[in-house]
């Protein structure tokens, strides 16, 4: 695995590997290069950690070890709804129920092998409770950012893992260029959506979606876009793994957005090659609040992963949403959270309009569970009461009816 | 895999693999036989399928495909906690929270290949989730008995699989000998806790543990108790690599209950050689109410596996539990259910009692996942408010402070 970072876009390399970001404007990623490597037959049962070639050279314990592997599963009952012949891989059975812990693993693990006295990061959502988990199993201090409007329901999910949780007064979506400046001044390390130590451990879940399937291969990946982060992981593992002659023609990257926040839709739209951030007025609330970010900060790199695999990126409403979620429990038997019903709605909407076939494989990326989300007792629920001594008749006829 | 079931007590023997309880009154499990069978280095990625010499001849698609090959990682901040070496196997990571899928993915599977209309289940928690969304994913119709003052939060997370769902007025407890006879006279499959084929799902978790950790190997495995169809799963694993040579010394099994209903733990000071199930008057409330069962159809094999292998049972209190569940959260990363919490109280007990050295290596098997229950808003949380133009400076004596 290499030691330096590299821009995807203008190629200039730096030897910090804590540099988040290129001269040119754009995130970095790691130059790892797997020249030589074949998959693997699957080896012990560490996680991500098994792509030793491909990783830092660390052995994480905790829950470091435990992230990555999940599911690859063919779900049949879900090609009607998608209108192609769908793979589900599942990114909730992680440590913390998202993805997001593969980039934790690798980021945490290594912001250890440094002079710092915690980690850090601006999330209110999934990534936060990962990091502050990840933390806690590796017992350093973890600084969370969150806007003030925090819900409660989600402060709760991050407070269990005992971080030190600071709400931000000031406008929130500057933070990120903020934390880039306190990374240089303070001995703490903030990991961001993008930072290239997490799109390294991203890139793992396209190994696996090879090794799952091997010796097929999609035709196309479907996830969610916001930040860009995990679009960028994935794209980074097609192209170690066809710099390793692993894959010959890439799979095509579908991005779904929601349509209440979708800059990445817009720039791919209107055939632009940058994505820009949307204006306060053309952003909406939206049930998917883990894919609402304005100003992706990966989103150029994620438009341009989508050209080059011939992909597309397309934006769902939160009815779309709230549909495909219900799918993905009565077809399925997933239990998502609605950002990751968005590949669902998404491939739905690519397959009518032409842009996949009907005997094409993709695979779903549903990327955290909605377990978090659920059980709040706020939703009402159709039974039936019987009584026990009635229970064999009752029930014969409910059967045949 | 055999293709018979046999009472572990009297050795009786039956060819209808539908049967659930010897004549002899105690569940059977499958007769599999695993001569000459060796840790095998991984194969490919379909969860505990993998373990084919020891399961029925199936190759299910949906979930069932995703079911299993959960991490075990290596935990030392819990160390200090626990009084022993730890490793955690997080079954928390399935696909629908919890180790019930083991036991639903091969049960569901299995019960498909028979002329029935439905599966079903008795319970108003994990195993109603599990099993329903087995069914979803396999397309069969699910039946779900509960009783008839189950939450609302609850039934929303089964629900959302959409099974039919029966409120059953009349004794609960009792709907266990109910259902036997309904397996018999309905075209519906019931897969009760200790169904032989979810037992046959269960014992892969031991399978897993030991491959996980070759060429050690643990000195005792810790689990929560209730209706003992885990346990019997795990001893029934241990049984079966014991025959084939893969284990030359048992892990000690330790079983934890909740002190509000613990029959097993009652049998087991009492040196009894069966689990009576307790009176009412005996069953407080519980934290732990996926745990809470007073009268567990296999307590006995669960008594008779700690008694063979050495082990202990114990209870634990609700303040035990919650502290056990917090000590995971903050030293561990890991958010469990209050009923997973109690294997780490249980060996902390354990420990501090002598009967597990501190240089002992123990696994922790917690049950299912705490995202269920969490993110309610419930809780009051602490957190600071600081101004983003004055981040840097009030980060930097916090960080000191």
């Amino acid at each position: 695995m290499g030691t330096s970072t590299v821009c995807y876009r203008c190629n200039r390399r730096y030897q910090d590997d804590n540099q988040v970001r290129c001269e040119c404007g754009e995130p970095l990623w790691f130059d790892d290069d797997l020249a030589g490597f074949d998959l693997p037959s699957p080896r012990e049962m560490n996680g991500l950690w098994r792509y030793a070639e491909a990783l830092p050279d660390l052995r994480p314990e905790g829950i470091a070890a435990a992230a990555g592997r999940t599911p690859l599963l063919r779900s049949p009952r879900l090609d009607q709804v998608a209108g192609c012949r769908v793979y589900v891989k599942d990114e909730g059975e992680n440590p913390t129920g998202s993805y997001k812990d593969r980039g934790s693993a690798v980021a945490v693990s290594h912001a250890l092998q440094q002079d710092i006295d915690a980690v850090g990061t601006v999330s209110y959502g999934n990534m936060a409770m990962s990091t502050a988990a990840h933390a806690a199993s590796l017992g350093i201090d973890c600084v969370v950012l969150v806007p003030t409007d925090t819900p409660t329901s989600r402060l709760e999910l991050i407070a269990q893992y005992d971080p030190t949780i600071i709400q931000v007064e000031g406008e929130y979506g500057k933070l990120y260029d903020d934390v880039l400046d306190l990374n240089r001044e303070l001995p703490i390390s903030f990991l961001l959506s993008d930072a290239p130590a997490r799109i390294r451990g991203y890139k793992t879940a396209l190994f696996e979606i090879y090794e799952a399937l091997a010796p097929d291969t999609p035709d196309a990946i479907a996830l969610p876009a916001s930040s860009g982060g995990f679009a960028s992981g994935i794209w980074r593992g097609i192209l170690e793994f066809q710099n390793a002659g692993v894959i010959d023609t890439p799979p095509r990257l579908y991005l779904v957005q929601t349509a209440a926040s979708d800059p990445i839709t817009r720039a791919y739209i209107a055939d632009q090659d940058e994505v820009s951030a949307l204006e306060a007025e053309a952003v909406g609330e939206t049930i998917a609040h883990s894919i609402g970010n304005p100003n992706p900060p990966s989103g150029t790199r994620a438009l341009t992963a989508v050209r080059q695999t011939g992909g597309a990126v397309c934006s769902v409403t939160d009815a779309d949403i709230r549909q495909a979620q219900r799918q993905f429990a009565r077809r399925g038997g997933l239990c998502v959270e609605p950002a990751s019903a968005t590949p669902l709605a998404g491939v739905r909407q690519l397959t009518s309009r032409g842009e996949i076939d009907e005997d094409e494989t993709v695979v779903l990326l549903p990327t955290g569970t909605g377990f978090k989300e659920m059980g709040t007792g706020g939703v009402s629920i159709q039974t039936n009461t019987l009584s026990r001594s009635a229970l064999s008749s009752q029930l014969a006829s409910l059967l045949s009816s």
